[in-house]
């Protein structure tokens, strides 16, 4: 008899409680809430609907010991609970990232906090198209999980896919969350192609011509372009460009319909994080000689410096290029 | 003062309507259209909202002369229209086929149905995320146009852009003309996943798969597997799989519910390519060794092999791999 691995998930947001109830199939659980909670609570408030499964424990303490850690916290929040956790886990213990963006004035990836806060450590960074909710119900889905040791990573892919979230190992961590940032920027584009009434053809090109420009950025950058068409680029970029769901393409949407971004920012209590992002991208572009004319656009028309409008006419009118 | 060019655009479609709307911006367009109209008739039935421009002519002659001739007709009926155009144009006029799928029996791609019945004259193919009827009312678009030689599309690209349609020049032709048949297939997959109340996630992951699979089989064919993520593959996808306005994805949702296939097929008066291009796929990939998991799955479940929910268990069964 095999002993089941336990597994520690850091953060009880949606995505944290899905991951929970997947890898509650092929591991003890013990999911990790900052908010204290009743003993025995078997449902939570970001995903009150699904009840936890019996081998998840849930939690308010920080735990100081597991086989791998998985941390859904957001971005933002990170770099304090990796320093806290550091204190405790043995060195040998594995993280996996799972949070999307940058670290706002640091811009630095998720997996770049984890090396400053708990250096030498084996850490990984999961991403895909994944609704929270599809995960938690056991509906199947898919996504990539990425760190830059072959073996390590190829190992941990076997030992996470669960029956229903099936994992694809890839050796490029950069690409992978360069991915998850562009995304929610070219979603902002989508959402404003649409919103200005630009149709489905506009939408169609914007997202695969800005997927060609990050991938030609991330391959620049020393990562490996071709995951920006992989579940972390394409795949979640589908989810997110053409639903409603999405903060980013919703954010969108109204900026097409020619609302105020500054009026749209203060009518949400959620920050729309491809905001913060695309002026990132930009400057990554011109750093590494990588022309982003879609990424451009994007950012100058979040600083109001064009109109849907113009920003059509702009990428309209550029010489014509090869694919 | 330039003198336009004279393009014959043959077939009177609803695409072969919206090329020579948009195409009318920079050349004097003749409108070829197999059923005979008024003299003077100035919208015409398969896009009877539009009214066509004034540079475009209507006719039910086939064009002895042209500077470029764009071939708008279905697959089906691309060899009688090549072979009775052949007759009267000189050698040196170029020819555009703007049609998806394969020839039935011969299992030809459109390109190469052109080379049998034009041989030797210069040929490239079009194809994009491009709902007509957004074209011809002069909405955003772009498009990839492919052809072997280099300076060839390169120079046809230039020409042909317009105000509203930018065209993206490829080497590639094989690998647009693939992405043509093979999207239409992946929109079956899709739509099965959709009507057996899959989720969000399991289309997105089918469609990102589905991809890479179909991407590393026009590189085993010679053609450029990156083809499929521009915008004759991933874009026409995001058109196609995500959208009800489909044939192929309707007919993929209608099988996700449980309806019979033959039953959904006698329902209706047209034909979802898919169905006879998945076999093909299947086929193409067995002889050039390649993994096609995903195109194998739907060919089965249109033959009745499989249900969608035992499809679902063998590709999450499937042993884990690389992205």
């Amino acid at each position: 008899m095999t002993v089941q691995p336990h597994i520690a998930v850091i953060g009880a947001g949606a995505w944290g409680i899905a991951l929970a109830c997947t890898l509650s199939h092929i591991a003890r659980i013990t999911l990790w809430t900052r908010t204290p909670v009743p003993a025995g609570i078997r449902a939570l408030p970001h995903l009150p609907q699904v009840t936890l499964p019996e081998a998840v424990t849930v939690t308010s303490d920080l735990p100081t010991e597991a086989d791998i850690v998985v941390l859904v916290v957001p971005t933002q929040g990170l770099r304090d609970v990796t320093m806290a956790l550091q204190k405790h886990l043995k060195p040998d213990v594995p993280v996996i990232t799972c949070c999307k963006g940058m670290e706002r004035g640091t811009f630095l990836l998720p997996l770049q906090i984890v090396e400053q806060t708990m250096p030498g450590r084996p850490a990984a960074v999961l991403s895909g198209p994944n609704f929270a909710i599809e995960v938690a119900r056991g509906m199947p889905a898919a996504a990539t999980l990425a760190a830059h040791d072959l073996a390590f990573v190829t190992a941990l892919t076997e030992r996470l896919t669960t029956p229903t979230l099936r994992l694809y190992a890839s050796t490029d961590p950069l690409g992978v969350q360069i991915a998850g940032a562009a995304k929610n920027v070219i979603a902002i584009g989508a959402g404003i192609s649409v919103g200005a009434g630009m149709g489905e053809n506009a939408r169609a090109a914007i997202i695969t011509r800005a997927l060609a420009e990050t991938a030609r950025l991330v391959d620049a950058m020393g990562g490996q372009g071709r995951t920006m068409y992989g579940l972390a680029g394409m795949g979640d970029l589908i989810l997110t460009a053409t639903g409603a769901g999405s903060r980013n393409y919703s954010l969108g949407v109204a900026m097409g319909k020619g609302e105020n971004i500054q009026d749209i920012l203060a009518q949400r209590d959620t920050v729309a994080e491809g905001v913060l992002t695309a002026p990132t991208l930009q400057e990554l572009g011109q750093r590494f000689g990588i022309e982003t004319p879609i990424i451009n656009v994007i950012t100058r028309l979040l600083s109001g410096e064009l109109t849907p409008h113009q920003a059509r006419d702009e990428l309209l009118d550029r010489p014509t290029r090869f694919e």
